[in-house]
């Protein structure tokens, strides 16, 4: 058995879940946080710190691994997981977000989507039967179907015709991975018209996949409409699969996430910010570039127990960043990836004792943004 | 007792030595190669990096760490160990080099040395006794005096009343430094006129430091005038006091300089030409960024175990290297100190055995540049 999802635990008082994901490179407790590896590289880390720090899975690129370095020559070199040295779980995404954030460099039609590179303006052509093909090459262990995420704001009409072509799409999807072990997951468009949540999740779940992602959110909305559809939407989807948010996101994302029946997350913003000099701490978030932190020699953050904290001063790091030393980008990535698996085991155990509200209520009486 | 040097064994065959540092931070097996740590960080590493491969002392750059983030920082922080979080042995040198390479921005008197900050056009003036108290608030181990490092090429008199300014600046930091634990090492100049390094020698000698350095080398004279120069100038000096080539070297560099009489090297090449995709192999120098290694499967050197070469492919650097990941220069920064340090143990180890000669002769075989 290639792929499966157990259900744990649900709690009482929320719609919070924890579960277990079993695949052919390892389990994963659900929830779970993914750090996001868009070139075959989790941004300054190597593996054996993602698996120090507790990564149970991580997420590829589809759209720039088949750019660069293509995913002919990684196949070649024996999958995703052999060429960037990851033996745990790896899930891809489709390269659909990618595509069509290219806007004017893209067309769709009902086939599949035309494009030019962001990079040097080459043609290419991505089908759902592509990207099927592009990350069987990958080798990941969980596939996400091609789908169109629409643009916000997207009137309901562009919004539902939107989402019957990426159910179209996600049969043709299914029909090309039949007979992998690589678990495709099929994703949830809709926008902010819980209608058409509501028929995406029914012609879904017909399709019956391993798994079920959210798409189309976060992408400018408010937070509370954010967290709005997730609480019409999660309801919808069945209990014994694993639900995926798609690029989500924030540490208050994830509190909120999990509260409303998420059980996946990936963001590249702890990554991101980290490289801006950026670092989340219990008590909020705080950029250690700044001058108020010259002589500062105590820890990023005094409640946390990582190998960032425990050696080094917001002092030292804040010169690292100045003068552009990669150690600097390397310690506040650390400890901004630490501070989000840290958080959603804290949120794990929460929601396995019965105890999620009030873990959410210390959280934001700490944490201050 | 701070600082202390056992000469442990003298080569039959040549005027290589191997002997023990001891210093309050840890002890110093020479002959050693020490990685350069210019802001108060070696390149892309952490501590604990350095310590696993084999690092027994690294360098601070006295110019730099004054300009920025500023020695007085540093000595609130704790020192230099502490700031950094590195409690082995560290080496500093003078600011020398340095200020006397702003050519155009500096003027030299007896007293000191006047010069613009190349950051920010900024006045600032570095005397011996101010070199030596930037050096006090450092907190190294191993402290070199401030002295002039003539251009080259330059006349025998330039030469000469230089070094002579500099042995009277070496009596002012010896003052300056008394009553400390920091070793401070003398330094030999003479450019490449044998009557003037004996000269330096001698004067140096009756100063009477716990260790020499030899400055002035490597500057743009031949390798060939080099090793002639050391030929020359390592008898001359005490056998019973440790013995450190400024700034030098490469791998040849090394095995000539050991061979030569010389126990203690550093050099930025190494990580710096990792930073450019170039790294150290056991048959010679590779640019691992070349279209040549797109698809090589091969570790860096198939016969080194250090964590790059058992875990990661030269495709696979490659790749990283190509899209500025910062995890490529990780990976080749590591790799290459890793090549050093046990390119020095290997030498040292021959040393001990009345082995260097076939050592070095098996080492020229494979090591082709």
């Amino acid at each position: 058995m290639p792929f499966s999802f157990k259900l744990i635990k649900r709690a009482n008082d929320s719609k919070a879940r924890t579960g277990l994901i079993k695949t052919n490179h390892g389990e994963i407790e659900t929830p779970i946080f993914m750090p996001v590896g868009t070139q075959a590289t989790v941004k300054a880390m190597t593996p054996d710190e993602l698996k120090e720090i507790g990564s149970q899975i991580i997420l590829g690129n589809t759209y720039h691994l088949y750019l660069r370095p293509g995913d002919e020559l990684i196949a070649e070199a024996g999958g995703l997981h052999q060429f960037m040295n990851w033996d745990l779980p790896i899930l891809t995404d489709s390269g659909g977000f990618q595509v069509f954030s290219l806007s004017d460099l893209r067309e769709i039609t009902e086939e599949g989507v035309h494009f030019q590179s962001h990079i040097d303006g080459s043609k290419h052509f991505i089908s759902p039967e592509k990207s099927m093909q592009i990350q069987k090459n990958l080798g990941s262990d969980i596939v996400m179907a091609f789908d169109e995420c629409p643009p916000f704001p997207a009137d309901f009409e562009y919004v539902d015709n939107s989402l019957e072509r990426t159910i179209r799409w996600a049969k043709r999807c299914q029909a090309e991975m039949e007979g992998t072990d690589q678990a495709l997951f099929g994703i949830i468009q809709g926008g902010i018209y819980p209608e058409l949540r509501e028929k995406s999740v029914k012609e879904m779940v017909e399709l019956d996949f391993p798994g079920y992602s959210i798409g189309g959110l976060s992408v400018g909305e408010s937070n509370e409409k954010m967290y709005e559809m997730l609480d019409f939407t999660t309801p919808l989807m069945p209990q014994d699969k694993p639900r995926y948010l798609m690029g989500v996101g924030t540490p208050e994302d994830l509190v909120e996430g999990v509260f409303h029946g998420i059980d996946m997350f990936d963001c590249v913003m702890p990554t991101r910010i980290a490289r801006h000099g950026a670092v989340f701490t219990s008590q909020g978030r705080i950029t250690v570039r700044n001058a108020t932190y010259k002589k500062d020699f105590t820890p990023l953050d005094h409640a946390c127990d990582c190998y960032v904290c425990e050696n080094y001063t917001r002092g030292y790091i804040r010169h690292l960043l100045k003068r552009n030393e990669i150690l600097g980008v390397r310690l506040t990535t650390y400890h901004n990836l630490y501070f989000m698996l840290d958080l959603i085991a804290k949120i794990r155990e929460a929601v396995n004792n019965d105890n999620l509200l009030i873990f959410r209520e210390e959280f934001y009486h700490k944490y201050r943004n």
